[in-house]
């Protein structure tokens, strides 16, 4: 019976450490995006720098719970809510891997538009609140995640709803501006590379508030509506 | 004995059940993609609708392929190469999932083209080109995940950097195309949001012979050079 409880105590502490990195990963990444985007109104080369960097920090953390989740499949061999908490974690971190990436992206585009001295960024203000919202949703599906809350998922693939909604109004705006001024056309697609990234993290931090719903109700919400997620997550 | 080697054997027979799904999953993604370009070409409404619509078919098979990895991994308890191969399923249908995105993308953007009835796709040849790359990159790693070959992935890897390379071109050549004439800057958007859309499949398929890599040598080479992948595979 001790021996069980320890066993069982030794599985809660691999459980929690997984949990505690996701979300130190997750912490980090927004960190990335956030210096991503000041970097595209300051152009500051070496916080542009860093930022590329620091994307293999990121891909080294995703590495480290990968292996850590796998060991714990491997040797503790979960079932129902421990495995779907393993799965969700793996799921997790391959977002925010991604999330990275397009970090990463936003930093290059603005090493881009720097470096040829097309200093001014154009629809800056759009992009500062686009992004705002995004990472809005990457902290509030990690919270989901940290308080193993599924309540918030619906909001959040709303809150998806109106990103992409926000990128369309974008886009439009920069064909308006690449018409009035065809000499400003490349930097123009840049800021619309950068907007795609900011589009991007959107969708990924709804897949994360999904998979939270997932590890709390065990339904998979993937591929339904913010209504039906409501009534999944309310039943 | 005789039930230890049953229970191997049903065990036997699940994997291969889910390998199975998945070459179906990635053949059926593989045709809508195909389609997706054809329809390009061709601006046939009908297609269009039945590609955005198949694409509720993609979801459905990832849902299931995941249930099913999800119900081993409980029943079963596989450790080592079973793991991995397990793990490797469900990251690839994660990857083909996001690639029946990409297609159902592409075949919105036709829609959209023809919709307004601005008939001619500009740069259609080149799309048409680095299409076939991807595919052909798709193809070879869905072969490599059937035959648990591990040494196409530097291949593949390398063809990745290619398909970079001409989404470049088609960029650079799309500006210019603008610049000529900025009443299509409109239209030269949509395809640029295709050729985004084929970049990312080409990243997808990647990402997919990585995971070949780890499921038959037990290494995790996401995030490595093809030369280093190349190091591992023939170690």
């Amino acid at each position: 019976m001790i021996t069980k409880e320890h066993v069982s105590k030794k599985f809660d502490a691999d459980l929690e450490e997984v949990r505690t990195s996701v979300l130190q990963m997750g912490g980090f990444v927004v960190q990335q995006i956030e210096q991503a985007v000041e970097a595209l109104s300051t152009g500051d080369e070496q916080a542009i720098e860093q930022i590329i960097k620091n994307d293999h920090r990121v891909n080294a953390m995703q590495v480290k719970i990968d292996e850590l989740s796998c060991q714990i499949i491997a040797r503790r061999q979960p079932t129902a809510g421990d495995l779907r908490m393993i799965m969700t974690v793996i799921n997790t971190i391959t977002d925010l891997e991604r999330i990275g990436d397009e970090a990463a992206k936003i930093a290059r585009m603005a090493k881009l538009i720097y470096d040829t001295g097309r200093l001014k960024v154009p629809r800056f203000i759009e992009i500062k609140h686009i992004a705002n919202l995004t990472i809005d949703m990457v902290n509030k599906a990690l919270d989901a995640f940290a308080r193993l809350d599924p309540s918030v998922s619906a909001k959040i693939v709303r809150q998806d709803d109106e990103v992409d909604e926000e990128f369309r109004s974008i886009i439009r705006q920069l064909i308006t501006f690449m018409m009035e001024d065809p000499r400003k056309i490349s930097t123009a697609i840049e800021i619309l590379f950068v907007a795609k990234a900011i589009e991007r993290i959107g969708d990924h931090a709804k897949n994360m508030s999904e998979y939270v719903v997932y590890m709390v109700k065990g339904k998979d919400v993937r591929h339904i509506s913010a209504d039906e997620i409501e009534r999944e997550v309310n039943e």
